[in-house]
C-alpha cells in the first residue's frame, strides 16, 4: 500500500502522524512511504531520518494525496485539502466530526474511507489512540497546576511538595481513569497529599496495590470533601 | 567480677536484666554469673539456657546478694531486698529515685554503688538504656491506639488503615524523637495519613529523607491544627 | 421506587445499610427515601445528614415496611419484623438463610422478593458486597493478632515489628485471597517477616509484583512449614 | 523586648519576616510585638491572625521604627527607611551588604546592630536561615525546568516523566547540597532519569542510602558527561 | 491411577518431576505413587521424604514402566527407555519432539498417550509449565551476565550496581514477557539503569505501575538505541 | 610537582592509580603529569585520554621514577623497581608493609617518603581509600555467593531471589560496616530474606531507617542463629 504522511498545517500542532521508526516498520511490511517535506520537524525528526527508514520525501501535499492509498494526519484536514481527498482513499487521522459540520459535509462529498483515531477501540473497550494523549494530559495537568499556584502567576504561592517542616499541598483528583491516575502519580511523586476519587471500587482496589502511600483512594460521592 | 542476675518480683514485670546471650558474653570476659532460678521465665528463657551460657542457677536472692560484686535488676529493689544490699556492692538497674523517698533513704543507708540505667549517657548525650524502651513504647502506642479506636472498646469504629475507597485515619504525632518517630513509622506502615511535628527543623529534614511518603513533616507551632 | 432504610436492631450491629451520600445518589435517580430515626447513629450519621440528602426521617419500622417497595437492612430481619414484611416487597440485606430455618420459613410465608447481599455476584464471579467485609476482616486480623501477642493479654510478649536489633515476628498467612492479602499488607507495613501462601500460582505472581519486599510468596503444600 | 515586624515594600516580595505562629511564641517569651498593617497579606496572614497571636497592628513603619528594640524585615531596608533606623536598634533581615555600597554607607551612618540572616551560622557550619530558601529553590527549579521544556514556552516539547513506552527526560544536577538534592528529589519523583554529581564522596554515600533508585550518584569530574 | 516418578538419567539434569509435597497431594486424591530410588536426590529430597508422603520406593525404571498408568519425567525418555514404554500408558514430561526425529519415531511405535509439558495451555493462552522455567531463566540471566562482566571472566570489569560515585551499568532488556520482566527486576534490584523494551504498550503500562523507578519502559522500535 | 603514574605490573591487577579525569584536576592545580604507556589500558583508558587531560605519555618506568617528585601505584613496588626509587621521592600506593619483610627492607634502604593508601585516615577515623574497596567487595560478595550456590558450580542449586511460589534464600551478613551493608543491599535487591547483624545498636538504628523491608536488623550475639 502507498502510505502518505502529511505535514500538519494546523497552528501550533507539532506532532507528526508517523515516526521514522514507524516508517521503518511499515517499510518492512512491504508498504511504500511518502513523507511530506519537513513533516517531522516539529517533533524533532529531520527528512534524512525518514529517508534512512526507507521513505521518500515529497514536496507538496498534492503529490501525496494523488498516489496514496492511505493518507495520515494528526489533525483533521483543513479546507485547503478538501479538494485533494480522493474517493475510496483511506483518511486516517483524528477527525472529531461531531464538532464540525463543514468537515463532515466535505468528507461526505469526497467520499474517502474515514478512520478516526479517536474511534478505534480494542476488544476490551479501551481506546488505544486516546490513551497516550490521556497519559500526557494527566501528567501535564500537575505541571500546569504547580505553575498556576506560583504567586508570580497569580496563584497563592503554594509549592506542591512543601519543604520539610511545611505541609505539602493537598491535591484532589476526581476520576481514577488514565488522566486521573497519571495526574495522581505525578502529584504523589512531588510529595503532595493526594486524594484520588472514583466510583469504580475495583479500580480503587487495584490502585491500592500499586499507588504510593501518599495517594489516598476514596469512593466518590456527592457529599462535600470536608474531611479530606 | 561476680555478677548476680535477680528474678524480678515487681508485679507484671516480665523482663530479665540479662539474656543468656548476654551472660555468654560476660562469661567470655571472665566474669562469674549467678542467675536466680526462673529469672528468665517471663522473657522466654529457661534456666537451662543460662547454664549453657556458663551461668550458675541460684535458688534465692539472698544467695545472690551475698557474694555478688554487682547485682542486676530491671526494676528498683523492693523493701524485702533493702536489707540484702551490701555496702560497696554495685546495684545496676532502673532506679528512678526521684519518685521514691523511701527507696532513696534505704539506699543511702545500705550504701551500694548505684548506677541507674536511666542516667547512663553517651558522649553525644543519648541515653542508650532508655532508647529501646522508647522504641517499644512508640511502636506499641499505635497498636494501643488502634485498639481503642475499635467500637468494641468504646472507640469510634475507625480502622487506622481504611480500606480501598475509605480514607485512612489521620494520626498526629507531636515530637519526632525516638518515641514519636517509631509511632509514626508504624502508623505509616498501616497506611494512615500521618503528621509528625517537631520544633527541630534539622530532625525534620533528616526524617524527610527516610520516612515513607505518607508521613508529612510539620514544624510544630502553637497555632491550631486546623489545616492538617 | 420508595426505599426504606431500617435501623439495625441486632445487638452490637453499628452499621447502616445506606450512607447519606448513598441516599443522595438514590434521590438523584428519582427514588423516595424513608430512613428510620437514628438509623445512622452507630455509624456516625445523624438524622439531619439524611434530611440534607433528601430523605425523610420515619419514627417506626412499621411506617417504613408499610409503604416501601424495597426495605434495606444490614443484618437479617428479627422475629419482631416477620409480620411487617409484605408479599412482593423487596427485602435487600445479608440473609445467610442456610443458618436459620426459622427465618427461612418466615420469609417463605411472607413471600417478599429476597435479595441477599452475600449472593450478589459480578460477571467475573467476584462478590462485591462481601469483598469490603473481607478487606476489613483481613486488616483487623493483624490488629487483633498483635493485641493477643501482648503479655498483658496472655500472649508471649512479642511485638510484631520488633525494634532495631530484635527480629520482628514471623507471620504466616494461609490463603492469598482478599482476607489474606489485606492481612499480609498490614503485617508487612508493621515490618514483620511475612509468608503468604496460596495454591494459585498466578495470584502469587501478581502479588510478587505489588507486595512489599518483606512478603515472601510461597506455594501452599501440606508439607510442614519447617523452613519458613 | 519590643519587636517590630515591617511590611515588605520591595517589589514582588510577598514574604513576611514572622508568621502569627512565630509571633505567638515571641509573645509567650514576654516580648511585645508590633506588626505593620497588612504585613502578612502577601503570605496569606491577615491582621486579625496577628492580633489573635497577641500582637498589636501598627499603621506606619515610622511608628514601628520609633519604639522597636529590634525591627525585622525579609529584604534589606530601602532608601525611604534609612532615616528611620535608630542607633543601637537591632536590624534583623537579609542584608547582602556586599551587593550595595549605598546601603552599607547608610547603615554605617545610622549605626544599628545589624544581624544579617544570611550570615547566621550554627556550630556545625550550617546556615539555618538560608537552608529553607535553598530547599524551595531546589524544588522550584524542576518545576521551572519542566515549564521551559514545554513547546509552548519555546522548549523542545519534552515531558520530564515521559509516559509508558517513551523514555523520561535525563536530568543532570551538579552539586548535591541542599539545592541540588532537593532538585533531584523532585525530578526523581516525576520519574526522570536523574544524575546527581558532587565531589564529596561521603555525601554521595549518604544519598545512596536515601535517594530513590532512579537517582544515580556520580563523582563530579571535569570529563564530559558523554556516558551518562 | 498408578503414577510413576522416574529418576532423571539425562546428564546434568538434577530436577525431579514431582516433589514429596506433590506426591502427598496425589496420594490424598487416591492415587498410588511409585518413585524410583534416589529420584529426588538432585533436588534435595531423599527417599524417606517420599515414603513419608505415602509413596513407594522402586529400585528400577522397569518396575515403574511396567505397572504405571502414567509415568512422569522431567526430560524426554532416552533410547534405553524406548522399549519400556507401553501402549496407552500416559507419558507426561517435556518432550520437544520437533527437535528429535528419533524420539518421535520411537513414540509413534510404542504408542503411549504423550502429554508434553511445554504444550499445556490455559484458557488465556498462558503456558503454566513453561512460566516457572522462564522466571528462573530471566532471574539467572542477570546473575550470569554479572559474572561475565567480571574481568576475571574476560569481561570489562563492570559491576552492575556501581558504587556511590560510580554510575551503575546500563542493562537493556528486549521483550517484557516473563523472562524479560524477571531479568529487569533483578537488574533493578542491584541498582542498575534498566531499559525494558516491548512492542506491547498495554504490558508497558502495567509494568509502569509495578516496576521500580530505575526501570525505564520503552516502546521497541528498529531504530538504534542511541539515546538510551 | 611532577607526578608519575606507573603501569601496574603485578599479575591480574587491572586498576590504574589515576584516571584521566583525576589527571585533569591535577593539571588544573599546576602539576606535571607523567603517565606510563598503557597504564590505563586495563581500566579502559587509552593513552590518548591522558594526553587530552594534559598528561605526557612516558615509555618506561625508569623515565618516570627518574624525574618524578611523587610516583603513584595501585599495588606495592615489585623487586624490579626497588633500585628505581629515589630518596625523598614520595611513594603513594597500597603498601601493606606488615605482609612483606623484603619490601620493608628495600624501602628502608631507598628511603622514599612512603604514604600507604590503606593508612590514610580522616578526622572521624574513617579510611577514605579503603571504603570504596569495601563497597566493591561487599557488592561482589553476593554476586560470588550467588554463583557458588549454582549447581553447576557445586552448589545446592539455590536461586537467591527464589521465584513466586518458592521462598528466596536466607542471607546472613555478620557485621554492618561498609562491606556488610553493601552486601545486604545487593541481597535485598535480589529479594532474598536478609539478616544483618552487628553489635553497634546505633548503626542498626540508622540502618532501620534506610534499608529495604526485607533486611532484618539483629543484635549480634554468640547464641546460635536457630530462630532466624
Amino acid at each position: 500500500m502507498i502510505i502518505g504522511i502529511l505535514k500538519e498545517i494546523k497552528s501550533e500542532e507539532n506532532r507528526v502522524s508517523m515516526t521514522p521508526a514507524g516508517a521503518e516498520v511499515m517499510k518492512q511490511h512491504g508498504h511504500t512511504l511518502l513523507v511530506e517535506k519537513h513533516a517531522g520537524a516539529g517533533s524533532g525528526f529531520d527528512n534524512e531520518s525518514y529517508v534512512s527508514a526507507g521513505a521518500e520525501i515529497i514536496d507538496t501535499p498534492e503529490d501525496i494525496y494523488g498516489p496514496a492509498h492511505m493518507v495520515m494526519h494528526v489533525k483533521e484536514p483543513l479546507p485547503s485539502e478538501y479538494e485533494l481527498i480522493n474517493e475510496e482513499q483511506i483518511l486516517f487521522t483524528y477527525l472529531h466530526l461531531a464538532a464540525s459540520e463543514e468537515l463532515t459535509r466535505a468528507l461526505t462529498k469526497s467520499r474517502p474511507v474515514n478512520i478516526a483515531y479517536e474511534t478505534i477501540q480494542k476488544e476490551d473497550g479501551s481506546l488505544p489512540l486516546l490513551t497516550p494523549m490521556s497519559e500526557v494530559a494527566g501528567r501535564m495537568s500537575i505541571q500546569e497546576g504547580a505553575k498556576y499556584l506560583e504567586m508570580a502567576q497569580g496563584g497563592e504561592g503554594i509549592l506542591l511538595s512543601g519543604v520539610p517542616g511545611v505541609a505539602p499541598a493537598t491535591v484532589i483528583v476526581i476520576g481514577a481513569g488514565t488522566v486521573g491516575t497519571n495526574a495522581a502519580k505525578m502529584a504523589c511523586g512531588l510529595g503532595a497529599k493526594v486524594y484520588l476519587l472514583d466510583i469504580n471500587l475495583d479500580r480503587l482496589r487495584y490502585l491500592s496495590d500499586v499507588m504510593p502511600s501518599n495517594c489516598f483512594l476514596i469512593m466518590f460521592s456527592p457529599q462535600p470533601f470536608a474531611n479530606l
